[in-house]
């Protein structure tokens, strides 16, 4: 692992216990029947334990969407063009996609990333409307070697932490992951597979919506590219080199830089959360500064939030991506943040307690 | 029923089905695999059905929080004395409680109506600061007798029409039902069971929390109103009048009042559901104009919402009612009609479609 990263890495710390109980004795306190407020008063908690205050504020919102090409392409796994990732990223750019349309509603800044799509970005870059961490143009195809290199996959995770270095230097209180790559639910189903042990076949999905025969398209590539490659579950970063794609760690460096900073990151959908298993395999504490936005429709991220333990605010059958469910849940962790910021107690509302 | 209610009820129709089927062409054309924003599209298909129009706004929002007493409480129906009803009003006057707080994340009004609570909030009134359609001081105890009397009940359904009436004159775009009463979880199980032919102690749940004793009391209270009064499920004001609620029959107002104005309504928990079978009963092309905020996790939440055929939006282990659910499920709303009003086209965007 190169330095910097093995750094972060090491740096990353549990949430704080003190204020996670504080907070809850304090939530307890509040004029509504115990516990009445849900999965609120969880996060609340959450956010008090991350930040270390009972005043937690998340008004400041960013949604990082990664972008990315897959040279597994080429064996018929999707159902859309790559053509489309650049003409997505430009649909970002001009403001028409979900994610500029979710974010807007949920007052949050999108920011685009350039991680390696497969085209030339420079001009969005020169305009200052996304930002180049570009590492190839595309992954190479891992069904037939490693989707790139050590080197890559290090330089991928290290995007993402030092974004969010940026971010939280602009003073950044609550970040959102998002993904953009065609192709990209092949790796993303392929990190599962390797960390979970689940059969290949097991985890994997019609993604944009394939057809029966490029579903088995699809599964034979990543049951090739596991083959192939052999992936060491034990190492994150091989992992990432030999079946992951760009976008995904920069994902999963976003989700380390935000545990280091200690800043709550709301986990988009099935690619985002393949990168929240890399996070969590290179630093289990990263974990407690998750919050799974969605169970999305794609058919293996419902094992992911299971194998990390996390319980998701919303289950309204997406399957976007983009950060799409992550940005319609920055409201509701807003709301949480504000139900400890702001309401009163049984005490100064000069309400009666239970009787019973 | 009187003639105001009469009309109301007559007038309410289904939302347009050709407006339906043009926002679900429409929506087929947006830049994403098709289906993909899953429940956003099938809420901005209804917002173009209820509004009749591709650009649905909802941005002029207001959560209307009906409070009443119950008389039923003198059987140990609740955990909470019955002075927290008019303590809580204070408190959401006041804006400590969490229904302020969830407005204010939202972008809503909160208006808070005295439907008949057991204290004198005369001065709140005076000060504009809750709007007065008191009926009585409490409903009388159901257990001995009907709650109300059916020019009562029909009165609470009116106001509840009426106050739609104004806020529509006044731009009201997107309306949430809420509710406080100490005791109310009791009328809105004795409404599921008279609806639904489900037993008693099927539909009971704990409310805010009481012991398994006080649970007895509540189960014996409402087999007692039902036996003693015997409403008759085929009219549902009589159903409201024996075993309501002053601020049930409010909230069922309300949703007839939003039906009859086109204009969708969030419905929030067990007691704003409780008021929602009372209208489909009146008029059943009202749960048209229904969204279903969330399932709560007073017990027989999740038969009520079964039995409207609705699916609710959020799910977070919510029991608190005030339109706290209503008010966290807005930003839902409010993103779906961003989604048809504000995304691209496959073609507008410049993206290519899926070629598999």
């Amino acid at each position: 692992m190169s330095s910097e990263l093995y750094k972060v890495v090491a740096d990353i710390k549990p949430v704080s216990r003190e204020w996670s109980v504080k907070a809850r004795d304090y939530l307890n306190q509040l004029a509504i029947p115990r516990g009445s407020l849900g999965e609120l008063l969880v996060l609340a908690e959450q956010l008090s334990g991350i930040k270390e205050t009972l005043k937690p504020s998340v008004k400041s919102k960013v949604v990082v969407t990664m972008a990315g090409d897959h040279g597994v392409v080429s064996e018929g796994v999707s159902a859309f063009p790559q053509e489309v990732t650049p003409q997505m990223v430009n649909n970002f750019v001009r403001g028409g996609a979900a994610i500029n349309v979710l974010s807007a509603v949920a007052g949050s800044r999108v920011v685009v990333v350039d991680m390696g799509v497969a085209a030339d970005l420079g001009a969005l870059v020169r305009e200052g409307k996304i930002l180049s961490y570009r590492i190839a143009p595309g992954t190479r195809n891992m069904a037939r070697g490693p989707a790139m290199t050590r080197e890559q996959a290090e330089r991928a995770l290290e995007s993402g932490i030092e974004i969010v270095g940026s971010l939280v230097r602009d003073g950044v209180e609550l970040l959102a992951t998002g993904d953009m790559g065609i192709g990209n639910t092949t790796p993303s189903s392929a990190i599962l597979a390797v960390f979970s042990g689940r059969p290949v076949r097991e985890v994997t999905g019609r993604g944009t919506g394939i057809s029966d025969e490029a579903l088995e398209n699809k599964i034979r590539a990543i049951e090739k590219a596991i083959d192939t490659n052999r992936p060491d579950a034990g190492d994150p970063v091989d992992v990432l080199a030999k079946v992951g794609g760009f976008e995904i760690g920069g994902i999963a460096g976003l989700i380390l830089g935000a545990a280091y900073h200690r800043v709550p990151v709301l986990v988009d959908g099935f690619i985002s959360t393949a990168g929240a298993l890399l996070a969590r395999a290179l630093a289990p504490d990263s974990v407690e500064y998750m919050i799974a936005a969605h169970c999305s429709m794609e058919y293996g991220h419902k094992f992911m939030l299971e194998d990390l333990g996390l319980n998701p605010l919303l289950n309204l059958s997406l399957r976007l991506g983009e950060g799409t469910g992550a940005a319609l849940a920055m409201n509701i962790v807003e709301s949480a943040a504000q139900v400890i910021c702001e309401m009163l107690t049984f005490e100064a509302a000069g309400v009666n307690g239970p009787e019973v």
